[in-house]
């Protein structure tokens, strides 16, 4: 019996250092596929269509939304973001591992409709080093950050539903932290019953 | 606040490897403390009292059952073991994390008594395997062997509740994954949350 591929949900406040923990994943496990969100904002740059999202207009975005593509969608400093559902659902079915990078509202709606997943919360050690590292970010401007900080204040009130906390200060700690929690949650048995019980008399 | 401590229970049944699991596990985590069973039966060459376990007599061990001593106790094989409560509760309550090495007649009674606790079965990768590293094995009798099997065919079925499965196929992969466990159940939300809400307004 092949076991359906986990589904890595990871959410942080901007500046806690979520990216980078995504790609230390990916790399560590090449197996892990991320999910491509769709979104309307503009391409930073250096980020590329198809890769770092699918950069769409609002008019397809929200045909996408009366198409019921989206397993979660939400607006977020006014651009709009999606998830597919046939991306997640596709690559689960197939058992292959899904990492999904999103923010607390996309993830409170996958959790409410009840997918299975690995929940992970990412925090930066205090407010006081979130703000340095928003601040030594030299592409925002001091309004954008504020209103990071106030945002990033309301997501760590959501940390509590999630499954797991990582708490990134020395980077590659947290990053170790997040290759146990999907290794581990590869070993659970509602995930190995079905491998062993054909070795055994389970 | 600080958290309790995690109480990490193993079984396996005879042969999976368990003991030298449980080795690596105190080497890699040193903080890690091993719990020490009382047991009637009489020491193997090489164990020494107080390390691998408390040797005790019967009418000793029959006078801790009378007094509630124990969390656990059981009958294997015409001896009897058991673990001490004051243990565990002493060193959880001070945020030593307990490794428990116990077989699945004893998880069980903890389970049901509503032990908060990590339970891990270790497996072999195959009965065959088993038998093969029972019989090389050359302490045990024939008819030993065959009552281990027995009793492992048993024990497998119970696999099925613990919370994670750790195959044993090969000791350095198994040990990484046991490591992986202990590390992730250090993150989950419930024990980070305490830890997190002074920094933050959680």
């Amino acid at each position: 019996m092949q076991s359906e591929g986990l589904l890595i949900v990871i959410s942080a406040p901007s500046g806690a250092g979520k990216t980078t923990l995504c790609r230390g994943l990916t790399q560590r496990f090449p197996a892990l596929r991320e999910s491509i969100s769709y979104t309307t904002r503009q391409p930073r740059p250096g980020e590329v269509d198809g890769v770092d999202y699918h950069f769409i207009s609002e008019a397809r975005f929200r045909q996408m939304v009366a198409e019921h593509a989206f397993i979660e969608w939400a607006e977020v400093h006014g651009n709009l973001y999606g998830t597919a559902l046939a991306t997640i659902e596709e690559a689960r079915c197939s058992g292959v591992d899904i990492l999904l990078d999103i923010d607390c509202q996309g993830a409170k709606a996958l959790k409410q409709r009840g997918v299975r997943g690995l929940f992970v919360f990412v925090l930066p050690p205090s407010m006081h080093e979130l703000r340095r590292r928003l601040e030594s970010r030299s592409s925002d401007a001091s309004e954008v950050i504020e209103r990071r900080i106030v945002r990033a204040t309301d997501e760590i009130r959501e940390a509590r539903w999630y499954d797991y906390i990582v708490v990134n200060d020395r980077l590659e700690e947290a990053q170790e932290l997040l290759a146990a929690i999907v290794t581990a949650a590869r070993a659970t048995t509602e995930r190995m019953v079905g491998q062993v019980a054909k070795l055994f008399d389970i």
